[in-house]
């Protein structure tokens, strides 16, 4: 696992090249831009025009050669345009057709080119567009099920996209672990306030914020332990200032601490596990199906017929308290 | 396609039965309803009480055995309790695999008793839950891939859960329908401004609201009509009167008022296919795929390299306009 | 009442003028732009700056007199950056304090050059901004009532940031008019889906919608012929093309649409009204205050121990239905 | 200050009876509950029956001498069903009219009988209506200043309210002080995920959780902290376990914890303020206003022409960072 600074399109490149020459220092992840430049207006790999879908092509292919040549350990797709303002005008299945043959193309020349990195879909709900395809963990997963993809690509989770899309980061977190899908996190936060983040109109771009609480970034690590780290992936942090930090040392403070508060949670999280409290909480409150009819039941052997009759045996089910209070006392006694 | 109304749980059969003897009409769905009683709080097949998932077994194989009974044409699961709370508690992998084996022990059931309906699931973000499994209908595609069981069930949509997963009700049918799982419409309607709908205090129940919106039915109508119609499955009236609603007469006002729209919402959508502008707008924006070069990327035989030869050869493509404001404006035209 | 293309800034001042010499057509108002360049990214009046406070009285200053040398008939304030990011950072008191001493010196200036026009306020709950002063009508009206500007000043409403707010767009009409603050209305609407509208990354600003819905541009002719109409103000066109719409005719269709949908709001408004039904079921609903009890109670003269008196001898209040259901049949037939 | 466990209606009062004979403890506030019985479907004193708007006053009358016989030191209106559920059935400027004659006739009745505690409006912005009178700080603000009612009435503002309303707790806390109207505060907290809280079906209510965010607990006692206290107000506890929480345990895990977390928040804003560098951030931001110029503003001196003439003379003017990620910091370091 590894905290790296990253960003995309075409600049850091230059920028990572010319600090990575003579050192042993790699790129999390290199990526192509694919969202401000007019033409991308209708998408890229779901634009409306095939001139369109050839460029995107065109410019991944190359963003995957120049990563694997300065040693990327990973590639990222955000599809900030694959998406739709409405559907009055789209036709989505054809979009979404295009898309996954646009994936096949680059999971077949990553392996051509002897690319090991793993390909990153990062899932954002909307905005730029009403709806963008990638909505969420579960809905990126269906897609690349649906397609066949599921064993190409792994997504990259980021807190403030899952805020948007109605989740907890946590919750996303857990759904691309148990999709076994969790590949990289993206280190910056949501706020939960602004479901609408605040646009910077000089950059023409929104302005991510660096993750600060604690306690948000212990779920975060809690996921990370049980997915049993993110390598190859990693954090990056792709959030920037606020348009109004204008000083230098601005960057200093919120990247320290951004870092300072994943290692916070890390440590907490730790602490957490190695106390082993709430893990033996949730252990109990399942232990019912630790059982032989339990194990049949998992095993998919319990039908309706044999499950009925244990339901008469039975009688009325005990149903004891979910504690999540003392869940979230034990929580917090962590921070 | 047929419009009935229909209820939940057991009250429903006794109540069909008594209308339905010696006539024609059949239950458009039966369902349990395995979410109101305390032995549900943690869930019905995703309780962390085995006894309570036996319990809710027995259940669900006897209101299809009534379904069945009665000629209902479908069947309806709604996961009201299974979701969590928290997920300090909860082991959401494990609960998910209970899910999978129950909905797999219907599947075999409903086969096994001869009951050709088919079996729905109807998606919702939250409420009771802070967050339900079946969140969405991409999130419960992706469920059902990841399980085997695409092929087993079907989607009840419900306007009113698509705007609490912030969607558009439009866009809810749409993916339904594009995953092949568009079984039946929930006729009720979302209030966008309340993210958080009346609660009866007396019913401690939601009160669902008709739908009125013509613009919205038309939307619907359109999805209904793609799909060729929504046989064996319809549109429910699940929908109830607000709780100041107190005279007899609201309840068929209500229920003219929702069908009317539903009316209306078809003979626009109708309307607009038989003109044909819009399906033509829509064919006409992605023309530049009708040719040669587009044939061959969407039969999957188009790599980066092919691709980049293409793109370098026809330069900067030319992207035309969306023409969204002329979409809506024929839209709005048949209203 | 008015239907009238307007703009933002400096540049409408030099369109208005040379379309409108030699002619009988005024500018609907006029407005400073203070919200774009990086001076005033904590805000104009409510900058932590003094420089930037005094910079912007200048231009308000100047764009008043050009707004009334044009023959304006209103001038608008839009706070963009009038609020906060964090208010761990933030004087809320004191950046409120000065918002209030810059309007009422603003209103002086008004009188002082003769400009009979309506000072108009925006309301917008963010964005840019997490937070923004000038949250919505209700808002916007307590912080003229605690300033003593509760004369000086009406409200500009417009239907996104209505939305944006967790109102409705009626609410807002209703709430200003009750507060004798209807002035003027922009004539865009929101997404309810997008709580997050698209941002146009090229230009940086967010693309306000027309308004296409004839159920909501009728709730809205229903406040304006509820208030008198709204002159001097008028309805103004601040909404723009989405990106994707390139063509020169979007332009065109979009206003068409835009002004089509007022247009058949207002003859459903005019429908309603001289139908009647839905006055008078809104008279009914209230005429048990109809009465020498009521009149009492509406001049505050029932006092506790009066009320009391009544309620023991009347018993138990029977309570009729709201006619929620017919209310929006009526409402819906007049489409 | 206190912290103590209150309730809501009728049965509070006989609880606090019993518990508080021979006892120095009083009631922090006493309340009716106006919302649960049909009879208040249309509302309490914003009914459109006047029968029920006279059995309100009775039953806020009795409620008022009994908080007052049993020490009781504040007194609560919570309008849950002070509202509308659609405006095409309400006349909203009568109902309107009606709540301040009936707070007005309780702010007599107060007088009358020596109640000397606080009369609190606890602002909500729906639920069980879709659209509450009090919605929030600012709105419910608005109104006492409309109806000449600001001095006799004063806010109880809960943390979940505020998330429900779109504000930030921390927010709603500086809102209603800056208007001179905090009073009390509701110890539990809001789930940003959650707009839609669970519903308890069994109670027929919402489960308010209890506040464990040690983080938002400084931000809430920074601003009690800034008032100077909260007596005669105090902390209650008006949150409830989750319907899943069924051991006598758990009720005593969650008020620890609620009230480990106010206690720990209490002594982070202590630890801040002792520090004073966030004070000092704050401070400096604005010092450019600590001039002579800056005074004259301040007293509402400086016209337009004289602001004008110093902008032209200072020329552009230098904007400093808002060091917010430096404010977060601070912030974060005092956890």
């Amino acid at each position: 696992m590894k905290l790296e600074h990253s960003g995309r399109g075409r600049n850091i490149f230059r920028f990572n090249y010319l600090i990575l020459q003579g050192t042993k220092i790699h790129p999390l992840w290199g990526t192509a831009q694919l969202f401000v430049h007019p033409r991308f207006m209708h998408g890229a790999a779901t634009s409306s025009e095939l001139g369109v879908y050839a460029y995107s092509a065109a410019q991944v292919k190359k963003a995957m050669e120049v990563t694997h040549y300065l040693g990327g350990e990973n590639y990222v797709f955000w599809g900030g345009r694959e998406g739709y303002q409405t559907l009055l005008n789209t036709d989505m299945g054809r979009e979404l057709d295009h898309l996954a043959r646009f994936l096949e193309a680059a999971a077949t020349y990553k392996k051509k080119i002897g690319f090991n990195g793993i390909l990153l879909i990062e899932p954002k709900p909307q905005e730029p567009t009403k709806h963008q395809y990638d909505w969420d963990a579960a809905t990126t997963a269906n897609f690349l099920r649906k397609y066949g993809l599921i064993d190409e690509f792994k997504l990259n989770i980021e807190c403030n996209h899952a805020t948007l899309s109605g989740h907890s980061c946590h919750h996303e977190l857990e759904t691309a672990r148990l999709n076994g899908l969790l590949g990289n996190i993206d280190a910056n936060t949501g706020d939960p306030q602004v479901v609408l983040r605040a646009v910077d109109i000089t950059t023409g771009w929104d302005t991510d914020q660096f993750l600060t609480d604690v306690a948000e970034s212990t779920m975060v690590m809690l996921s990370v332990i049980r997915n049993g780290g993110l390598a190859p992936g990693g954090f990056n942090f792709d959030a920037k200032l606020r348009r109004e930090s204008t000083d230098v040392e601005d960057l200093f403070i919120a990247h320290i601490t951004g870092m300072d508060a994943l290692a916070r949670g890390l440590r907490n999280a730790a602490k957490l596990i190695e106390d082993g409290s709430l893990a033996e909480l949730v252990r109990k409150r399942y232990q019912s199906f630790d059982t032989e009819v339990g194990a049949k039941i998992e095993a998919g052997k319990a039908d309706f017929e044999y499950l009925e009759k244990k339901a008469m045996e039975w009688g009325e089910p005990k149903v004891p308290s979910a504690k999540q209070e003392l869940a979230e006392m034990i929580f917090q006694s962590a921070m």
